[in-house]
């Protein structure tokens, strides 16, 4: 039986991001793709998280409606990650929390090579958050912003492959994570730049990596518990208009 | 010097919530109140959580603006205060993180006596998430709604005593938060009603609580780190009309 | 592609437990099926494990010149996983650690349903040491032993309903896994019963999510860390007649 | 109403120490300071902590007969503070406990910048003992003893803002507390220095900051828990003279 | 090479209490025993342990004086263990870190039996303190002082058996520590009354267990870290007159 | 009465490694030594460890049945220990978990000075396991094979003296533990060349230790848990020829 997983990026402006995720289409897997048409145009701060988070709602909600049987967030943050598990009853998947827990399965302890310094605070907590701080070793930073990365991409592999060494050597880390939505693609050519350093350890693309495992929970009948994520009670809200109307949609939570 | 700070009720329709505060105004102290014109009406799950932090945010813009000197949050789940911490640089503080620690200071182990089961998990993540969950000894239920502690807070007390005394004598707790902002008000009898069975903990009510902190820091010239709550970087909010604009307000993160 | 898995069921005797697996085959799915030539017929003690993980190791080499894509281990012992690790380069998952990731990923905290209480020990143990502990809400026994389980399966399933209920309801468990893999089959029962008792958690069956979890994995490129499980290296083995004929199967590690 | 609050320095000869705690009164904040009698001249190893802790406890109850409202220890060894706690009712505040819980309520990790590398062991013990360990990015020492501090203040400084940078730069901290009593008034200068380098941290002087908490204290009507720190039971004690007569004092524990 | 192992009971008026160590004196070991001179009578407070610990030290500093191999703290509060470590080089073992660290090499999880609730939370924080707390499964009370313990011994040992019942089958304790040093004599009946309940767990009785660990500490030519434990540096003791001297008793710390 | 410890190093072709523990006898202590008949060479794998354990199982059983008082492991894989305690009912103990439970009463926090990196990795998971990794500090390698060491045991000792110091100095360790057997009698030359650059601490060589709290544990009257390590239950072995009637050997376990 086909398995329909849609990707959802949660911020506007970004459709264009899509494409990227054809190549993981097959027999068995359709990829379906939305980013917002309400909230910000950039995520990396609590209040873009935040004001992204109401639209990613309404989407999955949306995708639910429309059959598809999971969802992945294109976006290391988990944005409305756990906020949609609440609305919705087919597998809702963010990157970081999915990542962290393969890493944890394939070695002993988990580095992740990410964009810049501000958001290592944030991601150390969420680490901590999701029960997986434990195997953590360290968080560091390439520092190159998106625009910089996609600027110049040789530039980044090659700070990707500078990090992913320190992580290994220093930290002692036996999984690498590529810690940014947008270092996808980049995976294979780190991974064997540090082979040649002999440094032999996954390098997981984060995105690609959960499109599979919502596969995988598609296929074992599981999504996420409704004893941790309880339907939310909400009868008025004010001020969303129509996206207030699209986050009740349905009228499962609406009285 | 007197110090003015700001009540935050991170919900609508609640405006006669604010009387509740006047109590703790003196000469030093000036106490406002504010409720939110966009958001839900019932914050006790994640999605209510979202949909009310763009509002508190643009609240807590508003307050710096008018020269109030610190921010508290009138929720136990402390909807937005880290969110509103990257956009303000007055002390903004949430009632449960801020209880957690105080309790800290004053006994071994710490009970929490909620409203409902529902809660109990979210409220165990946030403690670990607070870098508190060490000393979280238990969270128990009442099992009253807030509906419901208003209409019979006779019985809301009794509940409590019935709860705090298990957390003291079942789960060890030295310390007791009541863990609801509507149970304001019951700290004291709760409180005589325990040292009648020869239970003597201290009772704390979170957001009052929460108001003398809030006040010791302004005297001590103190607010939250920057650098683990930066500015935010969004250059364009889609979607969010009248809110986007007051979101921003100031031009200080919006390019 | 289709992918090809083999279950290692890590005791002697064992040929008949094969036929439960053909049920997840299809046309993106090969499983084949081994148990030991050499070894134990119980695991349930570390004396037993020890036993069997040169065998398992042996069957796993077999594999991995056999073109198996995939390894996973039939027995919540994860008997020999992370010492065949060490010999393959194809992925090897037992179906414990596997499960406590999956049920990391569901929900906030786990429960695990397990036959007796001398195993909950060293399940412990074995939870801690994947660095899933922290998730980990308690471990209960439904106090039925392999045969008696086979004997009724009846009674297995009433006391795994049962079980499943206190670990929601005393232990705050909002995921429960099926803690042997010998009661597999009862999950879509256990999950019913405990639907119609108000109880809404996702049931694991830990060896078929293993399944999935590992094509996932193969779909992804991924396989664990030779960092974290490097080759072994020995000269010699005294004593082991075939079976270190069969350990040292290709002259990878054995110089 | 006017709060008095007493500052007890756990120490013999630091009269002349009272002085700079003068610049905290005003109309609301009544301070006085008291030293020791009894005990040692130096405090920093275990032996002098414990010789300070029985006239520490002496001068409590002197201080709650006369109708202090709160007392603050004037040493971050927190000297006699958990102890004095068993033997008054109103609170008692030491400044290390006090400022790791403001630190924790201020930022996502606390550094400390300490006199010499031989404390660091206790202190990290006692962050843990706290149940505040979790949040401890490090410790770390400018290598002057207090004479060394008093001779050459700049120096002080100096080192202070070097330890800082690298406590925020090295170690992840977003708040940082001053590690010892005597760096009282270096809070600004180090602030305004790291400042100009573009490390923006709330800079926590450990004792006045205690004042400030402890004052709401008192003012949420709030003390330590009679369950955490309970009664003293002694029936006789031999060999403390005059001491033994101060420490019972009242008839309170003393049958 | 005979061994001589002091004793030190930290309180006045216990000589009778030394009679109970002859027992273990053999070709291979002399044990001699001191109770104190200056301290309190009852030790079960913060408090009355403060008044303990300076003649503690002193007897050590005699002790050491006199070429006694090691020191063994006759109190489950280990009291003034770790202060004396800073004032002698022989090593000075406390019964209740020790006994903690010898169950974690009998078994996976510890309970300890001990007199009344109210000590249960200052040991609780001790084995944190002491690294051990992630083995402790529970420390429960047989609800009996020391008096209560002397006048009906047959009833202690009843208690002792319920409780370490509860503690092995309720908490899942592998291993019992009996928590109190006047438990001693108890363990082997409590030990025969449990294998008739089927229960067979090590009952650890912490002072005689401490005193074998301290003379194979002797053999094996280990003692406490200076690095740990660095020698205290106080220049003057005001007010505990012939205790300040004894303190002192060599010039090793005292310039 | 003359204590009989017996020593077994888990691997072949190791008699001559027997002579080392003749320094440890006299008139208390009798030690025997033997090596393995069938197992592997080499133990640094996991695979090499699995390979060791049956006949370790099977030297334990041989003798408890000949008298011996108490088993020690040589090698800091304690391969086999727990393993063997299920079927022998006399004291069995590793020196890698001995070793790290005697540090951790001797000092603050634990350094390992080990062979190789490779190591690491499952020397930090056997800390964790044991419960003892919360005072681990660090692990650091020599970078020199066991073949390396005894070619040139002088650089072995210079490398040990510089490591050492690493882990006191960077990582803060108050207490070394040789982290590999064959290390042994290097302890006092390390301990003299650190003494000389001022760094005092503790050297713990963990069989030697080991040796002396086995025959503490024989004088004490304890061994390990029968709770926490039952009596296998196995009813058939396949393929281990001699080796498995050898495990069997007296009926105890074998039905």
């Amino acid at each position: 039986m086909k398995k329909h997983i849609r990707i959802i990026h949660p911020a506007i402006n970004a459709d264009s991001l899509g494409g990227r995720f054809r190549q993981f289409e097959n027999e068995q897997l359709k990829i379906s793709f939305t980013c917002l048409d309400y909230g910000p145009d950039i995520l990396a701060s609590r209040l873009g998280v935040a004001l992204a988070t109401p639209d990613t709602c309404a989407k999955a909600k949306e995708a639910e409606r429309e059959g598809v049987d999971a969802l992945v967030i294109d976006c290391m943050g988990d944005v409305g990650c756990h906020e949609a598990r609440e609305s919705v009853s087919i597998p809702v998947l963010g990157p970081y929390e999915t990542s962290l827990h393969v890493a944890g399965l394939l070695g002993h302890s988990i580095g992740v090579a990410t964009m810049v310094d501000e958001v290592i605070g944030i991601m150390e907590i969420m680490a901590k958050q999701f029960g997986t701080g434990d195997k953590l070793a360290a968080i560091r930073a390439i520092q190159m912003s998106v625009a910089e990365m996609e600027a110049d991409p040789g530039l980044r592999d090659q700070r990707l492959v500078e990090v992913s060494e320190q992580l290994v050597k220093i930290d002692g880390a036996g999984v690498v994570i590529l810690g940014c939505a947008e270092m996808q693609g980049a995976e294979k050519r780190v991974s064997a730049f540090l082979a040649e350093r002999g440094v032999n350890v996954p390098i997981i693309e984060p995105v690609s990596t959960t499109i599979m495992i919502a596969a995988a929970l598609v296929d074992a009948g599981l999504t996420h518990s409704k004893q941790s994520f309880p339907e939310p009670r909400i009868n008025q809200i004010a001020g969303y208009d129509k996206l207030a109307g699209l986050i009740r949609g349905s009228d499962r939570w609406n009285k």
